[in-house]
């Protein structure tokens, strides 16, 4: 069993990929929003591009069962349900309802890997459950970090680091590739004060400026869901 | 002024590139090879893609002015006067020469840049030199990690963690991505023991299965020489 990690959002070799788990992680905030709504009851997510797909493909469901959710430049778009902060997305507003999410970075992360031979989204809510899932199936990984605006995002690649560190406690055999030992390496840097990786990193800092600040509080939280979402043919179920 | 770092080696936006100078490191061994032969009194190198090319190149120079260097999983090709060891380059052999040298990831990476304001190329040899130059020139900086077929490799992000650790120390005004952070904190685990990072690294490890444990002791020298090579047209010169 290998662990690779994808840095950059590039397209991977299909053919190395069809053989094995994807992992999307975009910590700030599309995969912590996939996380939280599924944990508080949504029926499932759609993740899409593009802002007037989401539009187009709410019309093709019926009225009252369907919510729009995401962001551009951080912020709600105009027209939709939801904004991209995971405490939005609380039973009492989406329990039972599907979810249409667009956002910059994640949402198209799963598209760059659905050739996975399964595909999850991870982020630090629920790690412990994504690394028991992974060790339970035995495939190798690659975990995939969304990036910020096609670079590399540094708070993506701790929580691909904190899982590599959650996995290979449990299972010493396991191999790492040297993207995952760098990975792991960063982890470790940031692991009595996770929340520090939020105020280093880029994106996490433009967040604060755009009073997102809670946001990042709010997904430093780590091992609060049991859920493993699993991407297939275009929409995100448990 | 602001530092980046390429991870892994796919093409950078050519915009963004034109106006920064980007620096080629391929530790293990190509950019070590360059600047250790240009240290010993080559006259040029000339890096080319692939073997034939190499072949073609050098029937187009007057007999006596140049020799190949290179390899092919590790190995010296057959046909070429050097193989792709930095020890092999010294002045008895190469003073004067011109050398054509193609190698798996190094030689493909000067290409993947070749739209930057400038073109340098680094290794542990040189960073104090290349740290220098590029503090006096003030433009903002791409590091370019040629990787390991097309992935990541821990030794050369190490490296280019260890040139923005310099720079870092002598401007500290200097904006870093969270990549160039995330290549700093890399390099600061390293820091005590270099050699360890050859150790870890897949290319590394490799290296010394194949007989060349040597060259990793080599390719651990820092700051034993002051060239700054600059690849212009095709050709790298000091």
């Amino acid at each position: 069993m290998e662990i690779d990690i994808r840095f950059i959002p590039v397209p991977p070799d299909p053919i190395t990929l069809s053989d094995r788990i994807a992992i999307v992680i975009d910590v700030l905030r599309a995969t912590s929003v996939i996380v939280k709504a599924l944990s508080e009851g949504a029926a499932e997510i759609i993740p899409v591009a593009k802002v007037e797909e989401a539009f187009q493909k709410a019309k093709t469901f019926p009225r009252g069962t369907t919510l729009l959710g995401g962001e551009r430049n951080s912020l709600r778009i105009e027209g939709f349900d939801l904004g991209n902060s995971p405490k939005e997305y609380i039973a009492e507003r989406i329990l039972g309802k599907r979810i249409i999410l667009t956002t910059t970075n994640g949402t198209r992360a799963f598209d760059l890997v659905s050739s996975g031979k399964e595909v999850l989204a991870a982020c630090f809510f629920n790690l412990r459950a994504i690394a028991k899932y992974c060790l339970s199936h035995k495939e190798d990984l690659l975990i995939f970090a969304s990036g910020d605006e096609g670079n590399f995002s540094l708070e993506d690649v701790v929580c691909g680091g904190m899982l590599i560190e959650k996995m290979v406690e449990e299972k010493a055999s396991i191999q790492l590739t040297d993207a995952a030992v760098a990975a792991r390496i960063l982890y470790e840097k940031f692991k009595g004060n996770l929340i520090e990786v939020f105020y280093t990193s880029r994106h996490g800092r433009d967040l604060v400026e755009k009073g997102f600040g809670e946001d990042l509080l709010y997904c430093a939280q780590t091992d609060i869901s049991e859920v493993v979402p699993i991407f297939r043919e275009g929409v995100i179920r448990i």
